[in-house]
């Protein structure tokens, strides 16, 4: 059979995490915690199974928990939105790939900033689009606007944006979400924005979600999950959130990719989000404390550190250790040293031949002092 | 925003369970069990939570349950598939999507046969395909390959069966697959097979598994779920059989989709097929019992009871009672009788002015007894 997406393989996420288990290697490649959920999260898992709440949920999701993303949204960043505006998925991965299929049709280009998170390109692909990149600029990870505009023709439907960003740990400005809304005013498309470590933000900077700008979020499908904030990725349990005309449409195509996510996990987020708010609060302070540990711990090695604002991904620069491409030396330092990372090439769309590699903190400290020992010995 | 699907509403079971639920009518519309799944079941998935198995499956399913898979398909189906050529997902719906987005391409028709479940022809367009609905017959709800053959174009993909057959209640025969197997390999086009309801069949008739035919399942997407299986259509896990080839190219779509599915569930469920085999091998008699309970109580009725082989679904006729069109039959059925059930005209592309509903049997038997006296009251 021809293949759809002849340009693609597996996931560099399942490539990497299959070689950490080959190789025994300490996994700080994909992004799934090492530690486990919340206890009184799992209690209510068990006890929403055990009561029998085991058969569909509405499409659109447990009313329980659409009142609870309601409420964490006016909570956190002072904004009103209606239950009609939320729809739960199977994973932010689910809310993307339905985003991108409400919008985008043939012949049409949606803007993406290298690195850019896997999935965008694929789903904007097999929608009848095409993906244009535009790199990130190689100072500090940020967005040049100017260079947007210049790319924008009357194909553009959409610019997906990811703040906190996945893998660079960058944050957008309030600047920058000023410039994106003039822009998409001015010419008209829609904003897609991935907002999963929305609450894993360090030093004091703050998350600018596109739900705090309505000017904005007009023309948004704002994407989230529960999977990093309750340290459950494989709960597989994430939302949108839209304008309502724009919800509807996203909702129809929803009831045909998935129709409905796990019951139990749904109510059981739900009653966490209710009674245990101090989870989510305590969450900055969490990752920071690992954060500064790899970083700390990282001092004495010849690995260049980048600045990390947010996320629970931190790249490193290895260009005074190796000269080997970042899939080679991310393979031979898994293989190796046993520690395995994440090479940045796949998200770009020119292998910018840059030295960097990415690892994931979201460890256990003593994972992350043994990681780093590790890495320290390379010269 | 312009629709992507300007013919498509909220689903019909959407619509007919939150009418069931606002007129707190007995809901015998959307497929789902009353009773609960099996305690033991549960019991896994609250240890699997409790010992933190809570972070991502592999994308393509844990190998606990891929084996288990494999192992039940060769138990049933004296079929040998290797665990390559299986994917978990989230639900059969997102297999059905997934198949169809990895077959289907501009201007590709795909046949469906009415009445065909809803998210088919939604999921076909999407991919900027067009559906080619061929009516089953009129006498017996079968399959007339003549006709068939002369609706099949150079642009024919793919041909999606489903058997047991929602919501008619009908079974594909071996001489329908060699038909199909026929048709396939002289035509070279892909066949999606829908088996969800393949474990519940009655009166000794089989279900003809595309499974059981090399010639045709080397062309072919077998999907099921676990959801009919197990009492648990919350739980939104399902699976995809395909030849390895094909099941690459189905794997990297479902990558983009959902990734994975939730991690302690797949756990679940593959100790449960390890376990308690005895499950499965009682649903047949567990829903036989069911579905006779609801046609002998439909006895002293004025509807027309028509076969059911297989599924929780049955089919009445109520044109001895009512000249409304199947859905104003329904909504005044939920509203004034208080027992919702679902019109077919939503699964035709031909409104065919048959006067026939369908009544699922998944409840309690107090439940389909009440639902029944309130039917038979009805002159
Ligand atoms: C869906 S697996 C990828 C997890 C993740 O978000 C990452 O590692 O970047
Ligand atoms: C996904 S809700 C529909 C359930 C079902 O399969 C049916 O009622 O036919």
């Amino acid at each position: 059979i021809e293949s759809k997406l002849p340009a693609t393989g597996v996931s560099i996420f399942t490539e990497m995490s299959q070689l950490a288990n080959q190789y025994n290697a300490i996994n700080l490649s994909q992004g799934f915690p090492e530690f486990d959920t919340p206890g009184p999260l799992k209690d209510y898992l068990k006890s929403y199974v055990q009561q029998g709440l085991n058969q569909y949920a509405p499409s659109i999701g447990m009313p329980q928990l659409l009142e609870q993303i309601r409420s964490l949204i006016e909570y956190h960043y002072a904004a009103q939105v209606s239950t009609s505006s939320i729809t739960v998925t199977s994973g932010a991965t689910e809310a993307l790939w339905v985003a991108i299929q409400t919008l985008v049709r043939a012949g049409d280009e949606v803007i993406v900033f290298d690195p850019a998170y896997d999935s965008y390109e694929p789903a904007i692909n097999l929608a009848g689009g095409s993906c244009i990149h535009i790199p990130l600029t190689k100072k500090d990870y940020s967005i040049d606007w100017q260079v947007v505009e210049s790319r924008i023709t009357q194909h553009t439907r959409a610019i997906i944006i990811n703040s906190p960003h996945n893998p660079t740990g960058t944050l957008l400005s309030t600047d920058d979400l000023q410039q994106l809304t003039r822009l998409a005013n001015k010419y008209d498309f829609y904003v897609i924005s991935d907002e999963v470590y929305e609450f894993i933000t360090f030093d004091q900077h703050q998350h600018e979600s596109v739900l705090k700008y309505p000017d904005l979020f007009k023309r948004s499908f704002v994407v989230s999950s529960f999977g990093k904030t309750f340290h459950a990725t494989g709960w597989k349990l994430g939302y949108c959130v839209a304008p309502e005309a724009l919800s509807d449409e996203f909702r129809k195509i929803h009831q045909y990719v998935t129709f409905s996510s796990f019951t139990p996990a749904q109510l059981a987020v739900a009653s966490m989000l209710e009674n245990e708010p101090q989870h989510v609060l305590g969450l900055k302070s969490f990752y920071q404390q690992k954060r500064d540990l790899l970083v700390e711990s990282l001092q004495g090695s010849r690995f260049q550190i980048l600045p990390c604002l947010g996320t629970y991904f931190l790249l490193v620069d290895y260009s005074e250790l190796s000269e080997l491409s970042d899939k080679d030396f991310c393979y031979w330092l898994t293989k190796t040293v046993k520690v395995a990372a994440i090479p940045l090439s796949p998200f770009c769309e020119n292998q910018s031949g840059s030295k960097i590699i990415r690892l994931c903190f979201a460890k256990n400290n003593d994972t992350i002092k043994e990681a780093a020992h590790r890495l320290c010995q390379l010269s």
